[in-house]
């Protein structure tokens, strides 16, 4: 087999990076990472409104031909790279990332007129601002369209793409009016890089149409005229300026055009694959299939899990999404999420502890020597809202069983144990209505620093707690897809089988502290079925403080 | 009038304080304080055994003459006083604290054959190693004799009379076969100072044998020969070498001995008023009267009321006493307590914060800023169990509410409100079974000091929150007592309003803060009676977290 290499280039919420990949057998051999020059680490604030977060366009196409730029540099430097070998590029982003572009699909905030308003730049994934838009959509599609909320976990988001572009309309009606269409990221980059001029010609991803628009093949697209009317008719307007028919990663979003293979010094008409989400190629980059849920652990997770086309799969209450196509061709993409898991222990350790690093080592070496049980304490995860399965964000933390003696590295280890339930909440809850899974890979920072939290996982949801070999796994993803669309593998699965890996160290379930661990979570699912308001919660609270201090005495004396 | 002063002894858990008071005005002409020599800090340990805590009756000997010394001297300083216008003593000490005692109650630990036995030392009340025969005594109680439990709050405790001298029995057989009696430090210091050498004829406070004892006049005196045999016979024995009456403070426990009257420099046959526990004396120099509590605030709280015996009460279940006369004669005196105050402040502050004063200083302003409501959290008063309505020492404490931007000033200040709900708990129970309270006199330094915790209090509970003039006001009641006996003052309440006052500064609740409280202890009910086990508990957890962030929404806003 000639030399081949696929390109992956990763728009993440501060930087974006590109990736020289290996076709052969995945390895790095060049990358580079270009911070976003504008606002707040690449972020435009607005200090009246803490809920507003948006990006400047051009920030992406500079780091767009920087990045790659960049990363094939890097490349060079190693014996045997050409540029001549590289057979595709891939691209991932954040989302729902709307852009709002005009007719000739150039963001509006390139135009003098509005370079200045925020309402016409990127609408970043954690923009906010379109909260009240989010509820009254959910009422609207509750009372008329529920199948659109069915899939998407039964509420709609206020990051998502309706309520951004409708909260666009209400605040910033010239804006709105200006826009001829609206693009996310994920697909606006592929379309620059083909050149793509024309917003009706831009292929859309099913990855932001299934999981953030509303859009499925089964209602014919994105939601009706009808149903948008009620919302606002301008909406309904727009969507005939939008698109008719998302895609799955089996077909190109275009080929690379000559002024793009100019810049990059690549070959003019180069396959670019269909852009997706970071978390939907970061799992294909983690070597997601069928029974494996890929945990990109940070702040919050994202939890993504694959599910054959073959078999039906119905619903699942409580799943953010479950789209066709969306993470890869011939499999429904199924993708779930913890609202808070590093920024649980974040708060703690720096919040309240007023610690540094060092102080999450110390808290961590202290709390890895208690065992489950051994605290009495039992924490609900829910300091962010829930996300999966209960999907509401005002929801709150809750902790029990501290006495006069209780120690921060036991409360310390009580939120681990708590994001730990809810990881097994969201697991139960996939294998009840048909979606098995049983192994987990993770990805970030914490999966690969800390080996008490992934033990305790491990022992908490009873399967093997894997690692993702790459660091970059999204990118990866990308390269992946762009390598299949090449022909430089036959499948998404064969390329994967070749591409990803698996780092060495992996944490085996402990059956000891299973069994405790199944009793502290029947206790959470008390909690938090109750205090979740999950119909017919069952719990039996007058003996919940003496079931906890019954376990700690026994486990503390064995 | 002539000059008349009288001593006030008061034992405390590390010291003796003797305080000579001017019986015109309550004003301190002198006072000593000596701190117990012996053990950690004046307690004999056991660092096999966390839940013993003993102390040296010699430590109570010397430092009876120590301190009564020390004050005298100290009040012959000032013009006027004189050693022969000394009226009277009173005593108050810590209880229930049995010393095992021999044919001429003298102390075991005195003889060389028993000194170094830690059992025949004094129990010192806060001794825990009695816990499994409490829980016997209890269920013996409840099945054959529920009558010894109503006026006890229904539960009897490790940290009581039976309890610790049946775990003698049980652990120590040859000190407890030693033992002719067992006597109280309240009733023991009296007998001292009136030399009297014959168990049979020290007169026994019924505030000891009230409380802690299971004594009532109802079934004549201590528990029953036939109940005691069922825990065991040889207790059965015991009964007849302690007591077959208790008495009210209506009458002497003696008179001063030569032997102690020339030690000391006072007059033989001074009237020596009945001993009684610290809390019981510290009440009546509170200023206590139908309708107060007087609450003292420390690590935890002893809270007690009087109720006159000329209207009949019912027995108030989770109150922890109501015996005649045990405060003052005349009236029920109604005994309750919180297991935990200022423990729940300094855990948090120095357990997990890991802080000091300063640090309480500044999280009681930062947390002063905060308006009712704002912190969106409640918390259960539970890290020691509950000692009052529920009488459940497992139970353990819960917070809910708490965002990834809850601050410790926020905790901190919902620690407080907690303790505030709990204290509130306790006054409805008592109002509501006829013991109607409209003031609360606070003693202690957390009532002197923290501005923030008295105005919560007052917010939540709804009445006046008065702090005693005196710090000293267990001994000041001592030696109300004494003046009384000595026909210094007519009666304990004439006494009373000659000899307390209440500081200048008071906490008057504020309405609007006691709205938003009456809505919040609320959820904390909710709580309290779910997790507490309450018999028909009503609540809602599905909403409550949202409940509580609506409040801070609204409290935050306006």
């Amino acid at each position: 087999m000639a030399k081949a290499y696929a390109l992956g280039i990763d728009y993440g919420t501060n930087s974006v990076r590109a990736l020289v990949v290996d076709c052969a057998d995945g390895r790095e051999a060049g990358t580079f990472v270009f911070d976003y020059p504008s606002g707040d680490q690449g972020i435009l604030l607005d200090p009246k409104d803490p809920h507003l977060a948006r990006q400047s366009p051009a920030d992406y196409v500079v780091g767009l031909e920087t990045s790659v730029s960049g990363a094939l540099a890097a490349a060079e430097k190693e014996r045997g790279f050409s540029r001549a070998d590289v057979v595709g590029i891939g691209v991932d982003t954040t989302g729902s990332t709307p852009i709002p572009v005009d007719a000739k699909n150039r963001p509006l905030a390139f135009d003098p007129k509005w370079k200045a308003s925020l309402a016409a730049q990127a609408w970043l994934w954690k923009d906010h601002t379109g909260a009240e838009e989010a509820a009254a959509i959910t009422k609207a599609a509750a009372e008329h369209a529920p199948q659109y909320l069915a899939p998407i976990g039964g509420t709609y988001s206020s990051e998502w793409f309706w309520s951004k572009i409708w909260h666009c309309l209400k605040e910033a009606p010239d804006v709105f009016a200006a826009a001829h269409s609206w693009v996310e990221l994920a697909d606006y980059i592929p379309a620059v890089l083909a050149g793509i001029s024309d917003p009706a010609k831009i292929q859309r991803c099913v990855c932001a149409a299934g999981h953030k628009a509303m859009y499925s093949d089964v209602w014919g697209g994105l939601p009706a005229k009808d149903f948008l009317k009620r919302l606002d008719p301008k909406l309904a307007d727009l969507r005939e300026r939008l698109y008719e028919k998302a895609h799955a990663a089996d077909r190109p979003a275009g080929t690379l055009s000559q002024e793009w293979a100019t810049k990059l010094g690549l070959r003019e008409g180069l396959p670019i694959a269909m852009g997706a989400f970071d978390a939907h190629y970061g799992a294909v980059g983690s070597g997601v299939r069928s029974g494996t849920l890929v945990k990109i652990i940070g702040t919050s997770t994202c939890d993504c899990a694959v599910a054959s086309t073959k078999e039906r799969i119905r619903d699942v209450p409580g799943i953010c999404g479950i789209v066709n196509g969306s993470i890869m061709p011939g499999y429904y993409g199924i993708e779930a999420g913890q609202s808070a898991v590093g920024d649980i222990l974040k708060w703690w350790v720096e919040g309240v502890c007023k610690g540094d690093e060092r102080q999450h080592a110390e808290l961590s070496a202290e709390a890895a020597k208690l065992k489950p049980g051994q605290s009495g304490l039992v924490a609900l995860d829910w300091n962010n809202g829930n996300r999966t399965i209960l999907v509401d964000p005002l929801l709150t933390g809750l902790l029990v069983g501290q006495t006069l003696h209780t120690t921060r590295a036991e409360v310390y280890r009580a939120l681990i144990e708590a994001t730990a339930y809810g990881a097994r909440a969201i697991i139960d809850r996939m294998s009840e209505y048909g979606v098995p899974i049983d192994r987990v890979v993770c990805c970030g920072g914490i999966a690969e620093k800390n080996a008490l939290f992934m033990q305790i996982y491990a022992d908490v949801i009873g399967h093997p707690m894997l690692i993702a070999g790459s660091p970059q796994t999204p990118a990866l993803g990308s390269a992946i897809s762009a390598a299949v669309l090449a022909g430089a593998h036959p499948s998404f699965e064969a390329a994967q089988q070749k591409m990803t890996a698996l780092k060495e160290k992996r944490y085996t379930p402990n059956p000891a502290a299973k069994r405790v661990y199944d009793e502290l979570y029947g206790v959470y699912r008390e909690l938090h079925d109750s205090f979740g308001g999950v119909r017919g919660a069952k719990a039996d609270f007058a003996s919940l403080m003496k079931r906890l201090l019954a376990i700690r005495e026994r486990e503390t004396s064995h």
